[in-house]
């Protein structure tokens, strides 16, 4: 082709993402039927019913824009957070935030502070942007956090701190006390993320408040999203909550359209949809359980989680298992992709897929 | 709250978009009933009824992240379009599109030439980089493109040139013979991005053929939309089709996950719905002649449209009547968002819309 222009210097070092492949997509390639996918984190049980319902009522307005402001869902979870519907931004997609965060945010060679191994987003945002990111790692077998190290590799370049609890891949979460203690400790200046995806599986008496340090001002951004417990990846749609200055820098950066109708129509029958929830609570808990045991019968030690999936270190090369489960019908994340190239996480699915998954990895294992 | 990061000085320069407002919304506002919108160049017909099929069928695996390559849909418009699968990138909406691109070239300090007036995005996507736009204006009193004095207006700093044909808010376009010696003048390393949401309104023959420059290689992109003639708006889905090099760099800023599922189900068969856009087509011809003939009857001239909208110079303040116009049920852009003041922007509707859009219109002016 004819001399486009040059493409940004700091977009050469983008790490393209790689998605776990589609179920259907590794069917159509491997010539195989029946394959479970268990790479995603995704819900094994669906959408929520009552936002399917929901949808349906939505299909014939489609035609029109979307409420830019997101009137309705805005005002639901104002309500149930106890917190101003100006401390509100909806994403297209959670994972749309951390860009927005940097756009709003970081110029070339500001940097950020996050935690090693977790979610690619946070590096893809901040290279975006011309960014530095640091990484501290999590400690032990356990991948505790400790952010007492994360507090000390805050530099005066340093304008946002990315955290994931529960972390992905690990499934380790920060205790409410800790994260106090941090957010005290912060120089001014400083935004801290907390990125909340898996939130709704903590254990009860785990799950952290952190709605309290925004009602009181602190510079933290909690990231929620409805890809998760609820069932709805496929609708792309999560949102912030954060002090209210915060989000109007948001807004500045955000299109002015970036949340579809079909989604803000079914996160907000979503929210109401107790039983879903319940549901998938209890399936990811027994699911846990399930799983945990049959890894330790195979003699390996999985991460305790807090989250909907399971990081395990398979001490040999999990590329080649990943490779392997995936040509017997199993698809997982192979922990190469997170620095970690002996483990594996495993999304904990129904009963029946989590059985098929031990079934395939002991047999892979012992081939 | 305690101190945030400053937000980067060049997004003090974003006017927020200020979208149309919801006809809802007017409706909860004012307390009055059946307002209709002709505001957003929204298709009255409603979303194209296969597409409505396809996503019936969808909504199961809603839970499933979607395919962030498109596949399907790839395949299908490369096919129809007589291009390659890797010619093509997809957006949330065909308006995200411009800050991708921006994103990959404008470093700060470099700078796009644009027309005026037109669509906002494009100075939105600028911003957010810290780019310059320079607009050189459209002449007459229909609104033609001069593309020499585009040319003109292009320095060593131009990475972008922005061209809306037909045109947001006039509804005049680029010939093709013009835009042919406009590319064959451009210095190397520009890229003119042409957006063309209402390709398909535009009347046969007088509808651009940029595919035809984008398979010689020229530095070209054209952006197309389902919001507009497929009556998708609400599900956000556009895209843009450049030579190789160009979707490449686009996909290094892209978001993994930035097309939802039920959007690319819908648009495939929305594709495929030859009497829904038929219908459509038909719908705003005959809206255009009624539109014309009412306008004329009440003493404006309406400049020529090739697409689903008419711009018209009220020769008063706009913005009145736009106020008076909501108070009665009638929802119109104004122009002084475009930087004209005098006159408004009307979506072509049904021809009771249309009828009810002159009745009102009528009463205002007389007023």
């Amino acid at each position: 082709m004819m001399q486009k222009p040059q493409l940004r210097p700091c977009l050469a070092l983008i790490k393209p993402y790689i998605p776990g492949k589609p179920a259907a997509e590794v069917e159509r390639e491997l010539g195989i039927k029946n394959v479970i996918k268990l790479a995603s984190n995704e819900n094994p049980l669906g959408p929520a019913p009552l936002a399917l319902q929901a949808l349906q009522q939505s299909l014939g307005s489609l035609h029109l824009y979307p409420d830019g402001y997101c009137y309705d869902l805005r005002l639901a979870i104002a309500g149930r957070c106890g917190i101003k519907p100006e401390q509100i931004v909806f994403g297209n997609g959670s994972d749309e935030l951390p860009s927005m965060i940097a756009a709003a945010y970081i110029s070339p060679g500001d940097e950020a502070v996050s935690i090693k191994p977790t979610f690619s987003e946070y590096e893809f945002a901040m290279c975006l942007m011309g960014g530095n990111i640091n990484y501290v790692p999590l400690v032990g077998n356990d991948f505790r956090f400790d952010l007492e190290a994360v507090r000390a590799a805050i530099t005066d370049r340093t304008r946002l701190v990315f955290i994931c609890s529960p972390n992905n891949p690990t499934g380790s979460a920060v205790a409410q006390k800790e994260l106090k203690r941090f957010l005290e400790s912060l120089p001014p200046g400083v935004l801290v993320v907390l990125d909340e995806a898996y939130h709704e599986y903590a254990p009860a008496g785990a799950a952290l408040n952190t709605l309290q340090f925004i009602r009181e001002g602190c510079p933290l951004i909690t990231l929620r999203t409805f890809s998760k417990i609820y069932g709805l990846a496929g609708l792309r749609i999560g949102y912030g909550i954060a002090p209210a200055p915060v989000i109007e820098d948001l807004n500045r950066v955000r299109e002015p359209f970036n949340v579809n109708s079909a989604a803000q129509a079914a996160a907000l029958a979503a929210l109401q949809d107790e039983q879903h929830l319940q549901r998938s609570r209890d399936l990811v808990e027994k699911g846990k359980e399930q799983l945990a045991r049959g890894l330790q019968e195979l003699g390996l030690r999985p991460v305790p989680t807090q989250a909907n999936f399971i990081f395990v270190d398979l001490r040999r090369d999990a590329k080649q298992v990943f490779l392997e489960l995936m040509r017997r019908g199993v698809i997982v994340r192979s922990g190469d992709i997170f620095g970690f190239p002996t483990y594996i996480r495993v999304t904990i699915g129904t009963a029946e897929q989590n059985a098929l998954f031990l079934e395939q990895l002991a047999a892979v294992l012992a081939g």
